[in-house]
């Protein structure tokens, strides 16, 4: 089993670091690592953003962040960004973040969590439907989409 | 243009009843008005929940939650429900709902605003890529696919 630990505010640095990683990595967009630091030292002193980290030292992050909603007396989840550095990969960090994130889900009675994938990265869609997650309501072969738009 | 306003703390009441309404409609599962009407009590004199009224008398219902995220400074709102009475669809009550949650998102300098929308429902589908959503990157065909594990 990784170590694994929930980020402190003093982790900011480094989770700044590891989603700077993941947008160049992929060809995001990224507001660079100082920008993202400054962000993260007011979110993580939030109740509603928990971040965790992977393996020792920390080679992941699991980002979440927490909204109420109409329909429970629980918070829902959002699972906002998933990374594990490349040297780093198949050794079951992002297995270990995303269980630690299910498990304070059911401590915290969060009603939900929810991730976003895109449709042509079957490795991500493996791996979260392998973690009990769907995209179609049981005996359904209807997939919930994700639209946005920009302002 | 129709009429439309957003709701305060003593539209509870038929906040609720319309979201009670809209999942009676659908078979989805519902707390029940009078559980909805305490939870929107809550919410509606919170900061992160938004709802707009349309019709006059109100026919109609959006209902936004708004969360932080370390991509940018401003917050990111999630349409959670969109909801038109049968009587009065048509009239462009939905229309009316999303350009004034559109005019908030710009005025309140929000980063992002996000709907999940069922593959087969390709009105609502339709209405949304109207109003400038996409579910795709621009010159790509490869969709988000918005998955959930609830708890």
């Amino acid at each position: 089993m990784q170590p694994l630990r929930l980020a402190a505010v003093e982790d900011a640095p480094q989770a700044a670091q590891f989603l700077h990683d993941f947008n160049t990595e992929f060809d995001s967009p990224t507001p660079g690592q100082p920008a993202l630091e400054r962000r993260l030292e007011m979110l993580l002193a939030s109740d509603s953003t928990l971040a965790w980290l992977g393996g020792d030292p920390a080679a992941g992050i699991g980002l979440v962040t927490l909204r109420s909603n109409v329909w429970s007396d629980g918070p829902v989840g959002l699972l906002d960004e998933l990374y594990v550095a490349p040297e780093s990969r198949g050794l079951g960090i992002g297995s270990a973040i995303i269980e630690a994130v299910l498990a304070k889900a059911s401590a915290d009675s969060w009603a939900l969590i929810e991730v976003n994938v895109d449709e042509f990265d079957r490795d991500a869609r493996r791996f979260y439907e392998r973690h009990g997650f769907a995209n179609t309501e049981p005996e359904s072969n209807e997939r919930a989409l994700y639209y946005w738009r920009e302002l």
